[in-house]
């Protein structure tokens, strides 16, 4: 009996010990796996191999030129590595490969999640009214404004519509324009000078390139506008009110930082305006990416979530990360130009925020700096010279002596950018 | 001594028993999570849900409308379904946020992976030479489509270039070039009327919408060409040779059916010609998603490795699949049109495959069909009055008597439309 006993339990400890092994050999792998080797345990003991993804712009090194000149937001990339798993999409070979998205709702290439979460997104921060307004999706906000331009043209009279902006205004806006020398609209230039009535008028607020909160100047009754409202998120400006204009663009570039995605939408209050940027994605791209809409959708829940079903701290609260981290950087850089005798930057803005309930000051996505030293009349061939990539102020409408500044770069780059600004005299 | 070991023994069955349970609970819920929740599980007990997708068109049930207007590529999602995880993407929230892909390589947007796995799918199946060859990613083809429009465009004098293809051409090739009314280029119509010499010829073979085996038939030598190779994979037709023009699109939507992605791909052989198509790229859309591109990477990879690294079975050969899918409908349709009085079908082609080394017949994306019956001149409105949904003849340049059918939608929609088709007299 004790022999029969000693014998089952040497065998029951062997098998916990086992059991026991079994399992943490599964958990080292699994962890390995997870957080080392970028695969995916398979319940047939395969794995799900991802591919190999890019990285973006090479490590900025203490030799290196550091390219400030687009806006790229790898800022943001902190924030979601801390948000684990949270945020991944796992997208099955067979899933979305129909064209078809939504065959009863207002657009049928628009997933409904992400219809969904970026309505809810909108009434989270309220900064724009979503009710009784077309959401459309976009490869990114650019293709969206092609859109709406398409929409709103030609004039009444058949002639192409103006096109216009006051300077400073978005660099790509007179390219994106004109590159197809279209007969239905063309660019016309700073809206300060437009001598007509009948236009579409750009609106971007806050400002792309110099942070400005911007209303149309132009005042006729046939002014169109297209609201373009990349940058009007909490992170950059305070939310003074929910914008409700006949268009209004967004991105999740500038918005979550993932501007690889290629992700815009548009709201459009009026339906005919709407189904004409409906035509525009059939004819242009059949639709947009799906996987990029579940991404989106999948990435902007996980703000909602962070706001409405977590703890409240940084690590759940995207916008403020964004704000922590670019009144850092703006207090170093305003800084750093206050101690400069030759730089200087546009004024700060304050203002009650609805969405933070606390008056906060503006930290724009683009330092506009502008350079008063003797000698220098093309600012961004002198930055060039110290190995600073900016964007100068003649693509923007306005003179040499003045660059835009991606300030939505990595620690490393801004680091290095603010110190060899430091060291210029 | 005996009670010490019995009540270890004990303790030791009791652990073996709940580390199995533990196994079994966490396999159980680990399956279930996987197979029915569409959740994954996560090394801290939590989950990464996925974001629920849209399902395409509804189903096809006795009383509803079968639409094959589109060439909505849902006959693949069966083959897709059999690969189980091995094509699924798993893309973390930090992935790929930057826009930037690929700063060393010749196209700064493409994602490296993709044009990898691309340049070994060409090289697996010998229908385009990629060596020396630049190669462009797009939002589907019809993107890359306009921006080759873009970089042929205009003519030496300045004056617009004139796009023509021999009818029945594509029924998006006009409104796709002419929707935006640019004067760089116009649609010209048939290519077999088309007075003039310089010009950009479409060459789509096989041809949707007749499957015809196409070549330029401009022969003037300033006729520029377009190939436009959608579907040009040997589940289709016969791949008789590697194709090597100055411009070939392609696109996953018909070669392995994710037309949900969005995502086409050029091969340039002229460096000039695609850095303007680079140019335009950025100004539509600012590249192209990775999410996209990460996607089909891994869709593409499966189906190399399905043919270079696993056992010659049909659940890992996507294009052998694809033929015995679409050879099982055309004999089906055939044999159906032949024991009717009033429609016909083009000839069936057949020729040498590289690919698969045996002679093979076409067995084309859409069934161009022509009814003969007295009485019918709209063939697309007389079937429409029987609920299938086609495309007429006049969208593609031609008359009234002849639809474009899909043969790629599921099979109760097919089934659905040969139930129908076989009762009109």
């Amino acid at each position: 009996m004790a022999a029969r006993e000693g014998s089952s339990s040497a065998a029951g400890k062997i098998a916990v010990v086992a059991s026991v092994a079994v399992n943490l050999a599964w958990l080292a792998t699994y962890i390995h796996r997870r957080y080392f080797g970028g695969n995916y345990g398979r319940s047939d003991g395969g794995e799900i191999a991802t591919v190999e993804p890019s990285k973006g712009k090479p490590p900025v090194t203490e030799h290196s030129v550091v390219n400030l000149d687009h806006g790229d937001p790898t800022l943001y990339v902190e924030f979601w590595r801390g948000t684990g798993d949270r945020a991944t999409i796992v997208i099955p070979g067979w899933q979305t490969m129909s064209y078809f998205s939504d065959l009863v709702g207002f657009c049928w290439f628009v997933e409904p999640t992400f219809e969904r979460e970026v309505r809810r997104l909108h009434r989270l921060v309220g900064n724009a009214v979503v009710d009784g307004y077309h959401l459309l999706v976009g490869t990114g906000s650019t293709q969206l404004f092609q859109a709406a331009l398409y929409a709103l043209s030609p004039a009444q009279d058949g002639s192409p519509m103006s096109v216009v902006s006051p300077a400073p205004y978005y660099s790509s806006y007179p390219s994106v324009t004109n590159f197809l020398n279209s007969a239905l609209y063309r660019w016309d230039g700073d809206a300060n000078f437009f001598g007509g009535d009948t236009c579409i008028e750009l609106v971007c607020s806050p400002n792309n390139p110099d942070g400005a909160i911007r209303k149309p100047v132009i005042k006729s009754e046939s002014r169109k506008t297209i609201h373009d409202f990349a940058y009007y998120w909490p992170q950059y400006t305070p939310i003074t009110e929910a914008g409700d204009h006949d268009i209004m663009l967004f991105t999740v570039s500038k918005c979550t930082g993932h501007a690889g995605t290629r992700l815009g939408w548009a709201l459009v209050k009026d339906v005919e305006v709407a189904q004409k940027m409906v035509k525009f994605m059939e004819l242009n791209t059949i639709g947009v990416s799906k996987d990029s809409q579940l991404r989106a959708a999948k990435i902007i829940k996980v703000v909602c979530d962070g706001y409405e079903l977590s703890p409240p701290s940084e690590a759940n609260r995207l916008f403020h990360f964004g704000q922590r981290k670019m009144k850092e950087r703006w207090s170093r850089l305003r800084a750093t130009v206050a101690a400069s005798d030759i730089f200087s930057l546009p004024n700060e803005i304050s203002g009650y925020c609805n969405f933070v309930k606390e008056n906060v000051t503006s930290n724009p996505p683009f330092a506009w700096l502008r350079c008063h030293k003797d000698g220098v009349e093309d600012f961004e061939g002198f930055l060039r010279e110290h190995k600073i990539l900016t964007r100068g102020g003649p693509k923007f409408g306005v003179d040499e002596k003045v660059v835009r500044v991606s300030m939505l770069d990595t620690d490393e780059a801004f680091n290095m950018f603010m110190n060899r600004v430091a060291s210029l005299k």
